[in-house]
């Protein structure tokens, strides 16, 4: 049978000690170039709405020591609103009861059947908390009590569970641009992590003598900037667009998530994105060379050095999501739901074919 | 609703004809660049078996006029074995109830959501036959009447239903070295097609004397020879492979399908692939520059100039698929599965949702 697995089952049964301790593990058989990842490509095209771009996005990963690929596929009608000064890129949830659009495929390594078929938004967070988690664990100082918070969306709810997941975080504060928002983020967070949430005015007073800041946000300009940098600082993004120029250069160990500096898009003719258009000034601003930053990937598996002085300022930049976060934690969801019986049995043979593909 | 629809569904609703119809209709965008495709990625890892590997092949594509996006994901389990003095590439029916595993997700461009899954099969080999019917329509002789077949499987019905379709062929020679399986196909054939198919003992056999040669095999090795042409012959190919070295050179006029000249190839450590050795001798005893080749969608969309006289030797390789053929043929399908009221209705809900993915 295919198991068909909702949101739902997906936050009852995966954890974000869970997604950390998997992927620390599967890191290292990344690293090692068992684990593969093929690179996240976005392919878009014009709609009927004069704002709005279609965008199909997918990524591929295998873990062999798993058993499992896994093909994770958005399918997103995006906007670009203006908010005051910045931009923010935004998912309009069009498909029907406003909902939006984004799929795992969980497949066997042995026999390629598909095991499970579930949307990505609940695991979607949790991978990038997770991995920006073990950052945190691998970069942050051991003493690590304060962390500021940039954003107060969905994923940065999942920033604040990992970051309590691998360090004694007394208070976290938390900023947001919107009032109301940044307010009910710091109550919700308060509940679920049972630390202290500060809502906070400006992104200054979430930073200042914080030891880990993190930001997840979804602005296309930078919301980070290094004149905010202190000594025994980690800092960390969920795209590289959030740190402003001379943040790398300023930080004394930088670490990407993966070689790979963009995904690979693929535009219709006459389609202009507005990232694109910033993303090409943020490289030319960066003195540094992206290609040769250490990976993530390298210090879990011991290849590469982390911190090693409390004074120095560390720096880790999740710039792209891996196809292969989505086999691991995808692995870990599909024993999970079937040890316990959820979600629903679709035939396997609806989704195989006698025919040769 | 989304649908799920079945090969069988799929071989009822879609014909030839109407998958050459529409893919030429939509070359035109795709040569304008407004329709787009993202390169076909292939992912390898090792499974438990030592004769095998593990293959995530996935590709993406967005036709816009028809307003829908697809992407096509096969999960295979892939062998190599040794057939003579040949190599062939054979994927194994591993999945439960020996069968293969190959997808087509089909979404709208303006709400994002999910229209269809179907399984690959029956698609993919229409769309293959139709993309070489179109090098057959643009390119061979207008009085073509013999046609030769190299290879007597499944691809190899689709290329002669598609020769059938564009050009009165009277006699079609198909050769395989296997003889119960050229001779099955050839009576087979000869009830679909209504023409006569011969089953022919030698290759020379099947493309002596041939107005337009087709290969289709899922061989590693060259099966087509630059001695075999003769003057106003059109020959085609499903991969690259299957042309011996310095046909190009000879050919008059090469058409590709695309510019990429290989799948995107993301290999777990210590993979080596058959096809990958040969390919790079393949590439080496080529004079030609195989990214000047025009192709196949320039030449629909008259950007490029096909056959000048009744001698020349014309050439189209299929050398890679588009997940933009998934995309058109899978808009025709939908239609025509909605009208007749074909496949099952799952509730869209269950493959999207209210999480920001």
């Amino acid at each position: 049978m295919t198991l068909i697995l909702s949101n739902e089952d997906v936050s009852r049964l995966l954890t974000m000690p869970d997604c950390i301790t998997g992927l620390e593990i599967a890191y290292r058989e990344l690293a090692e170039g068992r684990g593969v990842s093929r690179t996240r490509s976005d392919t878009y095209a014009p709609t009927s709405r004069d704002d709005a771009l279609y965008c199909l996005k997918s990524m591929d990963g295998i873990a062999p020591h798993l058993g499992v690929g896994a093909v994770r596929i958005n399918s997103d009608i995006l906007t670009w609103p203006q908010d005051g000064g910045s931009t923010r890129r935004v998912k309009a949830p069009a498909a029907p009861n406003a909902r939006y659009v984004g799929l795992v495929l969980l497949f066997s390594t042995e026999t390629g059947e598909p095991l499970a078929i579930f949307p990505d938004g609940v695991v979607q967070r949790l991978r990038v908390g997770a991995a920006n988690g073990l950052a945190v664990k691998y970069l942050a100082r051991a003493d690590a009590k304060v962390a500021g918070l940039l954003g107060t969306g969905w994923q940065a709810g999942a920033q604040a569970m990992a970051a309590v997941a691998v360090r004694d975080i007394e208070v976290l504060r938390c900023y947001s641009p919107n009032q109301a928002r940044r307010e009910a983020f710091a109550t919700e967070m308060t509940t679920q992590l049972g630390i202290e949430v500060q809502p906070v005015k400006t992104p200054e007073a979430a930073v200042d003598g914080a030891d880990i800041v993190m930001c997840a946000t979804n602005t296309i300009d930078p919301v980070f900037f290094a004149q905010w940098m202190a000594p025994g600082m980690h800092v960390s993004a969920v795209t590289r667009r959030e740190l402003g120029r001379d943040v790398i250069d300023r930080a004394d160990r930088v670490f990407l998530h993966t070689p790979a500096e963009t995904p690979i898009n693929t535009l219709s003719a006459g389609v202009v994105l507005p990232e694109l258009e910033k993303g090409k000034g943020w490289r030319v601003t960066q003195a540094v060379d992206f290609a040769k930053l250490p990976l993530l990937t390298d210090l879990i598996a011991g290849r590469a050095t982390g911190r090693a002085t409390q004074d120095e300022i560390t720096c880790f930049i999740n710039n792209l999501g891996l196809g292969y976060q989505f086999a691991v934690t995808g692995a870990l969801l599909y024993a999970k739901a079937k040890a316990t019986g959820a979600g629903r049995d679709l035939p396997t043979d609806w989704f195989t074919e006698t025919e040769h593909p």
